[in-house]
């Protein structure tokens, strides 16, 4: 099978314009750890004071730079992130152990900080042994090199079977002080984040303890990258870390201990609205897709049915080969309903594409006009919203379809 | 989209013959539901004294019949069983009921039995009214055509995206005395049954009591039907009817009431054989399927944890198109047993690609030589061994690859 060379129809024209955050740089190198003729390694350099959240992937065989991070968060400072594209250093054994060593290392006499202050991330590959001494040595000289305004670099370099890097900014203020928050993320297959996605990287210069980080950035990826789903496999790489530099501090901004506090509502809202931002570039860059698709489900027992039932309908194949095909199929929404497992009303049951209602009370509508929605299911962007009957509960989930292009990708990735 | 004709490569050479059951007769006919040029509409009639037993979708949103089914299984005789293909009569409200009562009396009449004595299964398109009238007085003259050897024509008549019809048959002794036990079954698409198969309809003449018959059954269906997958979504319309006629009886056949009696133990290993065979079936009937794969997961917690991780693998798109690639991914095995959320020793997971052990201890196996697994995954049958490593649990999953052909098949089966 050839591999196609698939690019998602939702390539942003533009990268955001992204504004430095005061004590981050980045800087980025050819490793050639599996890709040739690209970046595939980041380094970012944290200014001393740094505080770091995050959120890991629940998988049950998750990766040496996982397991590392998880060690490292209960510190929680931060002065560097090592990230590589091309082996997920995943399902290694000790290798991987020992590859997860070299990298912080050489990172840390680099940036000159302790070992535990290093966080890393990789994707790529699983299985295969990282032989992590083919670019720790390049890290010395990417110290050099880091520069506040290399964001566009720094999204490419983490990118695997992504089709464009992908970043957002927003800024907020605390008190009067304006902070800025910069992230950057990669994800397109293996994608139905359990905690966070494949990898994101949030950047803030504001000065926050870190249990309120924390617990803002849980928060966030609960409402975010939790709800997207491209092909329902969690990845053994997910990373989400939020690194909070202080230095804006140095210009009026109060320090924030507590998650609570209200003073951190705009910021709160920046942040989940920069994570919303990232999540959905995930989806819109999911393998092979042509459409974009957004599962609203209300009516439910309570929001966690909810979503439950939202992830159904967003993995069934089913749906989503009905989705390429222009098909606005709601027996398959009603077998997704059905098979969730959650409680639904069918004989109260509604379904609407974009804002057709083309099934209520159990069956179709008798007003349903199957050319209207026809039309509609031709756009790029679809929106299914399902109401099923029962109580207040409400999700959203976002998607993409399943086409021949994600055979394609999928079915010679490795080999 | 076009559609294609796919055709399973696991088309049997020759259908098995099919001995008649005493007290079983069967009739076709063309009622033009959806399909031309095709039978769709079946009759069996069983005689008086006939026990039914049966399992039904988990669904929370199941189709009318099978709530009709759910109702008459309390009553557990068996006088008529009508099955249509080409419309589900799942999601059609009202009309859905009405169609089913107008079905029952017209079979009732026809064959001369209360109405409570029919038994109805459709399958199909769902969330189309499905018009009864147009076939119900075709029961009439079926009744009259009912004859003890359509078997092949019964299970044809049943098909919707299958590429074959599905059969099997077995005898077992219950005393002295040989019973017969035959089954047909249908499934291609939209199939994880949760409790039963699409549909699967089991004759015999044995005679057991109607609780015993029902316990056997249950057990049977979550060893064999709850096995199987196609594509993760489980049918609104699922239903598995065994039927016993207890024509034996008159050939000195014991009749038996306890499930547990030793003299049922042949007839509960040919029922298991029975409708393990069928299930099978189904798996290699897997829509646009090349590869038919059986997942063998050992070491878990308990059965229950190995059948959620075995059906972790077997769901996983990233596994599917790896065996469509052919590409022994055991990377993506492993990310699969990681999501499944069960308990699992990375550092002691072991995998196998048929007998050829490719990763042990949480890595890759030193031994390992790709070439030799690339000319095993070249193979129409892969069987994929997993060691979590854990405890005692074992499941074994039959399900397909995921291709181009599922693809074709589902992004324009309604339009």
């Amino acid at each position: 099978m050839g591999k196609k060379t698939f690019v998602s129809p939702f390539v942003p024209e533009k990268l955001p314009d992204m504004p430095p955050i005061l004590g981050v740089r980045l800087a980025t190198a050819e490793a050639g750890i599996r890709y040739r003729g690209r970046t595939d390694l980041l380094l970012a350099i944290l200014d001393h004071g740094t505080v770091v959240a995050g959120v890991l992937t629940q998988s049950k065989t998750r990766s040496a730079p996982v397991e590392w991070c998880a060690k490292q968060l209960k510190n929680g400072c931060a002065r560097a992130l090592v990230v590589n594209a091309g082996n997920a250093n995943a399902f290694t054994g000790m290798k991987g152990h020992k590859a997860v060593e070299i990298t912080a290392k050489a990172a840390a006499e680099a940036v000159g900080c302790p070992v535990v202050e290093v966080f890393l991330a990789s994707t790529g590959i699983i299985g295969e042994p990282m032989d992590a001494s083919r670019f720790a040595h390049l890290l010395d000289q990417l110290a050099q090199d880091a520069a506040p305004d290399a964001w566009h670099a720094a999204a490419q370099a983490i990118m695997t079977t992504d089709t464009y890097p992908k970043l957002a900014t927003r800024t907020a203020k605390i008190g009067d002080t304006q902070v800025t928050l910069n992230g950057i993320c990669k994800g397109s297959g293996m994608i139905q984040p359990d905690m966070a996605t494949m990898l994101c990287f949030v950047f803030t210069d504001a000065s926050i303890g870190q249990p309120a980080l924390q617990k803002l950035v849980a928060q966030a990826a609960d409402r975010t990258f939790n709800c997207v789903t491209v092909d329902s496999d969690t990845s053994t790489s997910d990373t989400l870390l939020a690194f909070a530099t202080e230095a804006a501090a140095a210009h009026g901004c109060p320090h924030i201990a507590d998650a609570e506090d209200q003073r951190l509502q705009g910021f709160a809202t920046a942040l989940h609205d920069l994570m919303e931002d990232l999540a959905i570039l995930v989806a819109k860059d999911g393998e092979g897709l042509t459409k974009f698709v957004t599962v609203d489900v209300e009516g439910a027992e309570n929001d966690r049915a909810a979503h439950k039932i939202a992830l159904a309908i967003a993995n069934s194949p089913l749906v989503k080969t009905a989705m390429a095909g222009e098909d606005p199929n709601w027996g398959r929404i009603v077998m997704a309903v059905g098979k969730a497992g959650e409680a639904a009303e069918r004989d109260r049951l509604a379904i609407w594409f974009g804002d057709t209602l083309v099934a209520k009370d159990g069956e179709r509508s008798p007003d349903y006009v199957e050319e209207a929605v026809a039309q509609y299911m031709k756009g790029a962007e679809i929106t299914v919203r399902v109401n099923v009957g029962v109580g207040n509960g409400r999700a959203t989930v976002w998607t993409c379809d399943l086409t021949h292009g994600y055979i394609d990708i999928n079915a010679d990735y490795r080999t």
